[in-house]
């Protein structure tokens, strides 16, 4: 027999009864049932009953067994009692009477109690990380998270793409964000760079004519503390293609993507449209360039309801250049508490408020309703007469008489709020919100506004993975108050219309940059690239970049593309955002094995530290003190 | 049709002939065939030829392409006729008529030429890299890294294992070599560390209750620069599991190493028995820990047939403690000239040379020799008679005469050369070389020679690949000077014999370490780990470290040690070094896609460099001027 098991705890099932097996793992939960003991022996796979009766000769041995002991025993696998079977666990028709009992890692006591879900603060989960990953919970989150990186890598080589390691000690990466930097021994003085993504070499890799690009990498960015981020690294799907076009980068990559979550995504819906909307509409309709799709809710521009209206705030907003009035349309938001829920959710979002109007149902107290007429129309007509009279409307569908409420309502008059209303779909239980200036001013808010309108009307589905493409971003933006003009996204972008379009106003040249949005979150950023040194100089210059300073600071790739660089275009997905939705967790440390702390901390390992005087000699470095 | 290609270069066939075709690469060669333009069209799949004729309205186009630029042409494809199809080329059947061209990229005058073999200084292939990287040998051996990856993963997978990575900033690993530093932004002062290994953290993950776990994983050593390894970083298969000893661990990776070899070692023979050799029997009979087993010579200990013989040097050696004779038989090496060859060797390798008998068929001149009896016993015995007589020996499988020369059989005389003849095995045309003293100081040597003895006589097979299990590795080693004990290798392997076995001579103890050496290169090397706090603090005691300083350095592993550890063990492969004797490489340079050159340095992206001065002072870190 095996030194250690002749089974894992997850194997024993009928079948085996009478058997002698021997079993390892960890004790899970041990109880003491009239002198009997019960232990769950726990390993990664499962959980298997083992006992033992106080005429065992091991008794003794077994009663001092604690929770997390690490042990291995002997013993023969009996049926349970019809009545004692837990259908719950794959091992509960059978327990396993323990003839021997050796203790292969005895427990101190523990900081972290494995079973069950008690909660532990964030630094005790880290300092006992090991403890912690041999919950429940995290085995799962980690074993998923190993999956998922395995069903990407399958579906990339399905489509012929090839792995390749870029370098982890290079150069600073133009991706934007801090570099780690490392100094260099053999180079006193000098540093090497953490590559904040492997944007450059990929680029290479197709200047090298390798064709399919694709890696798992590591991608390092010095960051400030966020609770959602790690503050160090993190893994990306990167993948590169040569001679391509946009559609055929989202061809390549919505199977990758749509098939990890159908995969791993617990039986939610995965859509298989993904449409593709304009960076300028995905604003307009979302207030976001990564809307949650699943939340139906589209805003629209209204301002012409509010042009010359008795509003006098919107009326005098619209004369200036540049503003609109946006309007959220919240289909079941009908009643004044909401209203005024959201309005005071703006406010806390640093707007003045966002304006409202809600459509009520009313009950005519008159029996002068009750009209008797034979014709339809006339009966309509007559319907409507009265409701006039009243300030109300009458629905023909639902043959409900209803008003609209809300003070902007009676400021911009029936007509125009009846307008706004036909415009917006809307009707009775309904209600709509309105903001107004410059898009900038609001968009964001307007944006939070939707996705909380969307859940707590139980709008939003959630179970469901819904994708979109955001394409055509703009290639530039002018700074708010230089005006200054500076790349938006990346720089290497290919922009539309090639070197003609950068003749024109640059706040108008799009670029072939593109993201992908799941449920909010921006999964995947890419773009065609810019090959061609005429065109990339060139958009450099507009942003007011020279071409000494692009040589200097992008030198590797500039100089590889003035030797046959072909057209080619990737994206890169990012893989713990993607195990994040899968897992349904909100902390980027629930997908980590081993993370650091919101302070960059490892305190298991004792991360960062001091070095060795020595160490620092070596590389030529003094720390200075604090100032 | 797409907006580049319509098929790869090596796609089309006789049977697209007729077809409009687009194609998309980089004109690998351009000739003039009396006034028609030829161009091999080259991507990363293959090569095709496409033809321009001087009518054509695109000729004056196809004839500015030069070498490497990278283009698009459209064409038909027609089948060339039965003289001219090259049957190397899977395309080598048709050739496409250029309709129309398209410069994708252009190319400036080429620093290295991609066509052919023109060999080029290591820093012109890295500096251009990406045009390196286009020709055939260093796709080739991309793709077959990246295809061995794939294979490595694919068949760990198979196993059941999952592949979960561990942190590349973290803290100070225990592996001996330098550690690179990185330095904490948020931590002035304090830094972190990449690591040289996963060593501590897959320990953790099997603590963590994982039960089998591996990684491609990066490994980052501040190497001092040397010709066949990476001055900053490689890659390993890590892997470990739970519950396991030795032979499980054996059990796994061999599988998975002979799986890969076989796929893809180019139809070599693949050793599948993989013996299992003691560290001490290693070094005895091939003066190394990972020996070429291709060779099929062995030493043997030949001190008896030294002792008190006239050879004085090697008798008065074995007076002293701990020297032995050691000889190298090399069947077929029976001449002056190669002997006189291997002493000079052994003198080039800083030994005082290498005594050596061989031996050698000598022709009986006269005619009495020329017995005529009839019985066949009496027959041999004048034989051998009359060659003693001559000083010579009789065989009588060949039925000639031979002699043993050499300085050292004069010396010892013929009974003791005879004596060492018989145990080695050798006859006429074979030889022997003895080396003496304490193993240490000749072993290494000894296992050079018989390398180049076996590749200079033609043993050593050449297509085949070989592995051994190295095991019972020493524990500890003395220091030849101060006598002081130190691990000779892992300090977190599991001791043979348990705490016991540490009470005794620390020199005497065994660990469960193990090497897999592959053709003299060392591929594996793993161990199973010592679990068990208490016996580590022992075995580190021994040599010499207090308790405090074991929790200081190790304390992440140590600390997880007390809840519950399983018995566990695992291994490392180096993924360049299989790549590197698949793809019959000496060079590591030539199986990564962006090394770094033998001074650390990237020169192709410009690393390392000097930072800005902003991110000196926000790590609060100065670089003290030169001594």
């Amino acid at each position: 027999m095996h030194a250690y098991r002749s089974h894992t705890c997850a194997d024993l099932r009928r079948d085996n009864v009478g058997e002698e097996v021997r079993l390892a793992g960890w004790v899970h939960r041990i109880r003491d049932h009239g002198g009997v003991l019960f232990v769950d022996l726990r390993d990664h796979y499962g959980i298997t009953q083992v006992l033992c009766d106080p005429d065992s000769p091991v008794f003794s041995q077994v009663e001092r067994l604690r929770s997390e002991w690490c042990v291995k025993i002997d013993g023969v696998v009996k049926a349970r009692s019809e009545s004692l079977v837990n259908p719950k666990l794959p091992t509960g028709e059978i327990e396993v009477y323990i003839r021997d009992v050796e203790v292969l890692g005895a427990a101190e006591e523990l900081p972290l109690i494995v079973f069950g879900d008690q909660e532990y603060p964030e630094e005790t989960r880290l300092r006992y990380r090991y403890l912690d990953l041999r919950r429940e919970a995290m085995q799962r989150n980690m074993t998923l998270r190993s999956d998922v990186v395995r069903g990407i890598r399958q579906r990339m080589w399905d489509q012929s793409f090839r792995e390749y390691q870029t370098p982890i000690i290079t150069a600073s990466s133009p991706e934007g964000a801090r570099d780690f930097l490392v100094p260099s021994r053999l180079h006193p003085g000098k540093f090497y760079a953490l590559p904040q993504a492997p944007q450059q070499f990929k680029q290479l890799i197709m200047v090298s004519g390798f064709d399919k690009y694709f890696q798992i990498a590591p991608c390092f960015r010095d960051e400030d503390p966020r609770a959602d981020r790690s503050p160090t690294d993190f893994y990306q799907l990167d993948m590169e293609m040569s001679f391509v076009e946009q559609q055929d980068v989202f061809d390549t990559i919505q199977p990758v993507i749509q098939g990890v979550f159908e995969e791993f995504g617990g039986g939610k819906t995965v859509d298989t449209e993904w449409p593709q909307i304009s960076y300028a509409d995905a604003a307009l309709w979302y207030g976001t360039d990564k809307p949650d799709l699943r939340n139906p809710i589209k805003m629209q521009v209204v301002s012409d309801h509010f042009r010359g209206s008795g509003f006098a705030i919107f009326a005098k907003l619209l004369e200036q250049d540049g503003t609109e009035i946006r309007a959220i349309p919240a289909p079941g938001g009908g009643s004044r508490k909401f209203c005024d829920r959201m309005n005071a959710f703006a406010q806390k979002e640093g707007l003045p408020g966002m304006g409202y109007i809600f459509w009520r149902e009313q009950v005519s107290p008159s029996p002068e309703d009750h009209i008797e007429v034979e014709d339809a129309a006339e009966y309509l007509r007559k319907k409507h007469e009265f409701a006039a009279s009243k300030g109300w409307l009458f629905d023909e569908g639902s043959q409900k008489y209803f008003e609209a409420a809300g003070p902007l309502a009676k400021n911009i008059g029936p007509e125009r709020t009846e307008a706004i209303r036909q415009q917006l779909g809307l009707g009775v239980g309904d209600a709509a919100f309105f903001l107004g200036g410059k898009p900038s001013s609001f968009e964001r808010v307007a944006g939070k506004a939707r996705v909380t309108i969307g859940e707590e009307l139980g709008l939003t589905e959630t179970d469901r993975f819904a994708f979109a493409w955001i394409v055509d971003f703009p290639m530039y933006e002018a700074d708010e108050e230089s005006g200054e003009i500076d790349f938006s996204h990346n720089p290497f972008s290919m922009p539309q219309g090639g070197i003609e379009a950068l003749d024109g106003d640059p706040l108008q040249v799009k670029g072939y940059q593109y993201d992908l949005a799941c449920n909010g979150y921006e999964l995947v950023s890419g773009a065609i690239r810019n090959h061609r040194p005429d065109i990339m100089f060139k958009a450099f210059e507009l942003a007011g970049y020279g071409e000494d300073e692009v040589r200097k600071r992008f030198g590797g790739m500039v100089n590889a593309f003035r030797f046959g660089a072909p057209p080619h275009g990737g994206c890169a997905a990012g893989i713990d955002r993607i195990v994040m939705l899968l897992a349904e967790e909100d902390n980027i440390r629930e997908v980590i094995m081993f993370p650091m702390n919101q302070r960059a901390e490892d305190l298991m390992m004792g991360a960062p530290s001091e070095p060795a005087p020595e160490q620092l000699m070596e590389l030529r470095l003094r720390v200075m003190p604090e100032e």
